[in-house]
């Protein structure tokens, strides 16, 4: 079976895994530990624990146990002093305690929660980002990405890493003997930049001899993206993990509901929707362009916990799966592909 | 494959079910849930469940799975605004808010834990136990019976329910299909009383069909049960559950530690050893006398989640699991047993 690695984190890698469970592949999800919002960020702060809140969700999308595993782990309580805590995070977190690191902790989780394949987290350190504004200003913890005026007002020029820290082991053995590495669908300077902030995780993926695919995002935001087209967003992973190093790029060529548009662009600004410019441009990635968005409901169900206000247009589980699959198969027989696509 | 009832709750039930889990038995132990200290009264109070203490001991005796497991569920959080809390009850709390009753997400855990056995809470409403003393003042709530000067000093009377609760249809049901009854070990005015003060509890023992066998504690407690002999507790307990009622008693015949005596009478005052009077009385019950008695360090460490003040002197785990699997072979032939003892 092919060793496949994810990079990610957040409700993008929910998606991934969710659809590439069902395939029989070696499935290694790297999980970015940047997440610091939420009960997530009063483990950190009040237990002295690493953030589960991203692990636990590749927990959850990987389980092969019933619907209430989910229930359970997902679980938050809404009462008292435990009011807000989330049981699965509670769970990662005494875990960790238990076993002395936070990748050992979610070792175990992966062996009592009957997971279909690994769940690692890309470190053990403690993982603090720090954003740039374009005017000097310095902001601190990934969860002012989420929703923060001042970005909106005055635009992200980078983000970095408090205090550098080093990847786990077993997070580089999994991309030295990767196939394929899959990075993304997720959020960009959220998510998936951070991962290669993590001293260890570049170098790692240009040595791999893995093909790299990137699934791209469906939309920008604003004040962080806004404005990116798909090569933009290559550019930038691949000044990460070397030059022309990303193989694939997964791309949706079909443009979600009017309404839904118009709505994720109250929120995020006019043309928030990701393009390719350049139609014929000469690229050395090759765009494979699907219907890859979901079709929901406008009205989304405030009790659905992956919908957050930022994910009205999303990946389709399902569907992305199935093209990543077809890479997979195809992705040694480029010319093949070429014809099909 | 024989049924058995455990009736019970605290350590009594751990030392009994750690033990009979070994045999080839239908096991289901049904838990007192008037415990109402610690972090479990916290989350009584606190988010309106039931107390899981008693349940939770009881799953981590009868589960297969690794010693991980125990740990885990045993898990005492040490900082921050979850201190106390114990990961294992937090696990019960959830489960019993999304499963709607406590029963149904106890079931849930046996199935997710790897339980053997069925573990039954004896019922889905508020237990409150009340404390009346011998002067007439009351006491409320169990976790007085731990330590208290007024109970010490002026003697305990009774105890009964605040407000009257209903046994859970399940535990009705288990005590009318057993084979066999096991009363205790326990705390007799803490977990084991309790039980049968619960409607339909004691009425279903009197018309089960099952031989009903009652592992007698091994020491008193003062204020509570000092000066009480074998028969005093038999008569205690039969008074519920019908006259002679009980076929069998198990009666540890071994001495503990002089050492352990003495540290147990410090606390628990003179004479605490429970002994049998008038050896000669004609009885309509067989006491099985055997070595029952734990053999252990005086000096427990304080690490050992099972060792609390009171429980120097304790049972043994596979001691008494060995004696009461004789007895379920031979039960139903007391003139072999008359031999054999």
């Amino acid at each position: 079976m092919k060793n496949v690695v994810t990079i990610g984190g957040g409700t993008g890698s929910f998606t991934l895994l969710s659809g590439l469970k069902k395939y029989p592949i070696n499935l290694s999800a790297i999980v970015s530990m940047a997440d610091d919002g939420g009960s997530t960020g009063v483990l950190l702060d009040e237990l002295g624990v690493l953030p589960p809140g991203d692990v636990r969700q590749c927990l959850v999308a990987l389980s092969e146990s019933t619907e209430m595993m989910r229930k359970i782990m997902d679980y938050r309580f809404e009462n008292g002093g435990l009011k807000g805590y989330n049981l699965g995070n509670l769970f990662l977190s005494a875990l960790e305690k238990i076993q002395g690191s936070f990748s050992a902790g979610v070792m175990e989780a992966v062996e009592i929660l009957n997971v279909k394949g690994d769940v690692i987290p890309i470190t053990n350190e403690d993982m603090r980002l720090v954003i740039e504004l374009n005017n000097g200003k310095i902001l601190n913890g990934e969860k002012v990405l989420d929703y923060n005026e001042d970005i909106h007002k005055i635009g992200l020029k980078k983000v970095y890493l408090k205090k550098s820290v080093k990847a786990c082991q077993e997070a580089i053995e999994r991309i030295k003997k990767a196939d394929f590495i899959v990075i993304g669908p997720g959020d960009h300077f959220g998510s998936i930049i951070p991962i290669f902030l993590v001293k260890g995780v570049s170098e790692a993926i240009k040595r791999s001899k893995a093909k790299v695919i990137y699934n791209c995002n469906l939309t920008n935001k604003k004040g962080q993206t806004i404005g990116y087209d798909l090569d933009r967003y290559v550019d930038e992973i691949n000044n990460f993990i070397g030059k022309n190093r990303i193989d694939f790029v997964t791309f949706n060529n079909t443009l979600p509901k009017a309404e839904l548009v118009r709505k994720y662009e109250k929120l995020e600004g006019k043309n928030s929707l990701i393009t390719i410019n350049n139609e014929n441009k000469k690229r050395n990635f090759r765009i494979i362009r699907a219907d890859l968005v979901q079709k929901i409901k406008v009205n989304i169900s405030k009790k659905d916990l992956y919908s957050r206000k930022h994910s009205f247009i999303r990946h389709d589980s399902a569907k992305l799966s199935k093209i990543l699959m077809m890479i997979l198969e195809l992705g040694e027989y480029e010319s093949i592909i070429k014809e099909i696509i």
